[in-house]
């Protein structure tokens, strides 16, 4: 039934047009990497705040987004005109309100000769007369979304969570070294904050693959982070490393501090309870 | 009803034995000092990795623990013989179990002539009986916790989350500068991994005291970060900065390493998004 994706994203971290404009191009453009070579037909289009993905297969759509830093949350949907939206409800009813008692949420955006309220009435009343089930504003078993603007409406059921963040390449680069798995995870964060990361490792990194996809990461084998001084010698990149209080000590801290140009941590104020929530998180 | 507080915290950031304990003491230690002053008749106890503060108003001890970093979890609950459960069951059905479906969840430590499932069933009919309600062990609408150790059994509905992270004051001291908000979060996060903040401020932090309670924070007025290098001079106390990517340039990060010993920068891997959401859980 759906033939779209609404994808959300942040304007929060976005302060100025010009830098805004810059992170939705960014943000358009990786979510085109990550459907290129996996999907047909499709296309991705910037409208109002919102990203719309046009494709048969929604759900290889969303799968994909699911990995694309700087996406909030994404909607499998079906366009419409607005005028054929009370038709469309009618016919899929079933579909579109599945167990228990339900709800219909309305936002819309343009000039309309009814209000949101006045929209959710209607729908309301078609799914009643259809199905005979209850209204339940407050705790809902389904919920029938709506999103209207100007003359489309856009029908959808589901907000998945996206991994939130900015979008992949819209900071700097960093250098990123990996030696275990809290490596990977340093290196993720930095990838979810937006930088594009050059990862040095000294053991396997496949894991990070994923969170950019249809993007190459750069990567280099190397023996030792004293490999990693070396070739960073006069270089003015940032240097991610793991570390966390458990793992490092101060003097440690202090040494490597002294050995590049500018060193990140990260994950310097998790406890091991919140390392093991991220691990879950990035590794699965 | 409640006649003591149950609380949960985390052991998995301990390896050792005489680390554990020590990090017990600390939290026992922290929870007496947040009680101490604003309740009158009140005892903490350690049993079995868990800490029972015994005390007639509940609430205000749940109120304080909900601050005390360490603590994952916390349940107002009555603590009774097990020869006295199902009769208090009984009794309090009706504040025990309220709206809807209801399930019974029974955990036990030591040696009982029945399984936990037993004492489900057995405590379950009894609700039946009185009030008539229904059974749900999917989505109950209100759950009857049960916890046996050997002959005692604690009785409670709630379990509240807690600040998690690790006892204040069980790693090293750190000097906080705090000239703004984002400030105030950096320490919340070095005081969530354990650390003893020691407070250099230009601007108020009086938002911090009350993950401290009961506990004097440590704080000196200064005018600038000047002030506090040309004071930690030959200190190897490190220093932490509220340094995002946001506020702060990769030279500025490399400026501050050389002006101090050792800096932590635990917002470092944070976005806009991620700061907001601390603030509203730190600041309120």
């Amino acid at each position: 039934m759906w033939d779209c994706v609404l994808v959300r994203y942040s304007e929060i971290a976005i302060k100025s047009r010009p830098v805004r404009s810059r992170f939705e191009r960014i943000l358009v453009n990786n979510i085109s990497l990550a459907l290129k070579g996996c999907l047909r037909d499709y296309r991705v289009q910037r409208k109002w705040g919102r990203i719309v993905v046009e494709a048969k297969n929604t759900d290889r759509v969303c799968e994909r987004l699911s990995y694309v830093f700087g996406v909030v949350s994404i909607s499998p949907a079906k366009r419409l005109s607005l005028r054929g939206l009370p038709k469309f409800v009618e016919r899929n009813v079933s579909k579109l309100v599945q167990k228990g008692p339900f709800a219909v949420r309305v936002t819309r955006v343009g000039e309309h000769s009814f209000t949101s309220r006045d929209m959710e009435r209607k729908l309301g009343e078609i799914v009643v007369k259809k199905t005979g089930k209850k209204v339940n504003l407050k705790e809902p078993a389904s919920t029938l979304h709506v999103e209207i603007r100007e003359k489309d409406a856009y029908v959808y059921n589901d907000v998945i969570s996206g991994p939130m963040g900015l979008p992949l390449g819209s900071q700097g680069k960093v250098y990123c070294f990996v030696n275990d798995k809290l490596g990977i995870l340093a290196a993720w964060l930095m990838m979810k904050r937006g930088c594009r990361p050059i990862i040095f490792h000294t053991a396997p990194v496949d894991e990070l693959d994923r969170w950019s996809p249809g993007m190459e990461l750069e990567k280099t084998e190397i023996s030792s982070l004293e490999e990693l001084a070396e070739r960073a010698k006069g270089d003015e990149t940032p240097v991610v490393l793991a570390d966390t209080l458990n793992t490092a000590s101060i003097e440690g801290i202090k040494a490597d501090d002294e050995r590049f140009y500018c060193v990140l941590r990260p994950l310097i104020g998790y406890t091991e309870d919140m390392v093991k929530e991220l691990r879950k998180r990035v590794l699965g």
